[in-house]
């Protein structure tokens, strides 16, 4: 199933061309008091909902696809996690290019680890993305991201995809410059996940997935999933024995070569198989 | 007024050695449906809560405050955002230690920037620190933090402290380590914040706090926040010119010399002048 969020934070189905409206089904999640949950509740009761989605598809009233603002499919992730220099090729043009390394050391991902996104840079494709420094570099990075099902601590790479709840393609957008990746990653709108969620089960392997992403009809990236140094259930194993994985959080898988700087008035297209394709417009922030 | 979270999420505030009991303050703030606020609600509500509090306050129910157990005074921090290095004799003394600097450049703050630690980190001083890798040091780090009163972007350093809604002890427990600081600084109680947050207008100068960590009562940390490389009021402009900052963010403001490790059975006390002291006892995550 590819369930969407859109326009004024409804809740769709995507069948074919159009938007089923489905919103009704998240009457499944309870009201909240003060103090809040950590994580988020559309995934938690993930479910539940797609249960009541189920009985509400028949009289679904219909819009065309091209016709909605499409939201980030997860509304409130606790954290959002990325894998830096993960495909062999990127890791080489990051070592070759002093715009994207900046001095720093570009080290393998078995050191440096995992970085995180500040939630606050969280945006949907319809929002697009605003150029907060355009005197530096802004760079596109196409990703895979895995959405995390529920709670996990020490979580064993046989068992991981287990706590996968979907996949959606990710812009992990980018500032070059000297600072460590969770600020230069955070600005608003440096993470645009969409078009939808795609839940598990319909994606058979997630190690075997085309991604594409072009700027302004240009290509820029083509990749293959089954390239990734660090596949996705080490990437999860090796999370959750940091710090705990919980339902919603974002799991970006990381960014393969060919990436580069986007400026205002730019529209990335990014395309991942299995799940489908989202159109990104780029904007100045100070605008 | 200093306003604590304690017990099963009760809303307190301190009298001397007591805890009178303001819960029904929380009922100033609305239910919430989903998708939720990505900031604190407590804090976004701060003025309506303390006008409900004073009227509370004289029949308000007391428990001696050696009693209670403290929660973090924000439970839904939309990030956690720190500062590193950010004292002169720290900088020094991780560029001496090869056990703090793990063969990687120990930079400046004016290059490193800012970093974010998980929100999943986040724990009261009742709740204590689990150590999760003992294999490696794990060291702690007392900071005066920082609780963001409201939403901004590009803030000035001459308006910043009119966007604090108050303050409290943080502890930035670090685990030693290759990997980039938003991972190692992470793990699940990494983020110690109490034992209650004193609101702004009891702080003169938050930059003239003196600063305490004793570890099994042996003086560790000693410092004064006017030894802050960069101050409050220039981390809250930096912050905020790469992404917004919202209602109950924390800005742990750096940490001075003196950091070092601990290890389970042990117990930290941190203090800062004005605010009040903490003890916060360190366990395994293994037993």
């Amino acid at each position: 199933m590819k369930i969407c969020r859109y326009d004024d934070n409804r809740l769709g189905v995507i069948v074919g061309d159009t938007v089923r409206d489905v919103t009704a089904a998240l009457d499944v999640i309870p009201l909240q008091r003060y103090p809040l949950p950590r994580h988020d509740l559309l995934i938690a009761h993930l479910d539940a909902v797609r249960a009541r989605i189920e009985a509400l598809m028949s009289n679904a009233s219909e819009k065309p696809l091209a016709q909605v603002r499409l939201l980030a499919p997860v509304a409130n992730p606790g954290k959002i996690v990325a894998a830096p220099v993960n495909y062999r090729k990127h890791l080489d043009e990051a070592r070759d290019d002093a715009g994207i390394h900046h001095q720093n050391a570009v080290l393998e991902i078995q050191k440096v680890g995992l970085f995180l996104k500040a939630t606050s840079s969280l945006v949907g494709p319809s929002e697009g993305v605003a150029i907060e420094h355009p005197e530096r570099r802004n760079d596109h990075e196409v990703e895979l991201v895995a959405v995390i099902a529920k709670a996990g601590r020490n979580i064993r790479p046989e068992e991981a995809l287990s706590h996968v709840a979907g996949y959606a393609i990710g812009l992990d957008m980018t500032t070059r410059g000297p600072e460590e990746r969770s600020l230069r990653k955070s600005i608003d709108s440096y993470s645009v996940v969409g078009p939808w969620l795609v839940t598990a089960d319909e994606i058979a392997d997630p190690a075997s997935l085309d991604l594409a992403l072009d700027v302004n009809g240009e290509p820029r990236q083509r990749a293959n999933t089954r390239d990734l140094i660090i596949g996705l259930p080490e990437l999860i194993a090796f999370a959750s024995s940091f710090y705990s994985l919980q339902p919603g959080d974002l799991l970006f898988t990381g960014t393969p070569e060919g990436v580069g700087p986007v400026k205002a008035e730019d529209e990335i297209s990014a395309e991942i198989g299995g799940i489908g394709c989202m159109r990104v417009k780029v904007r100045s922030a100070r605008s």
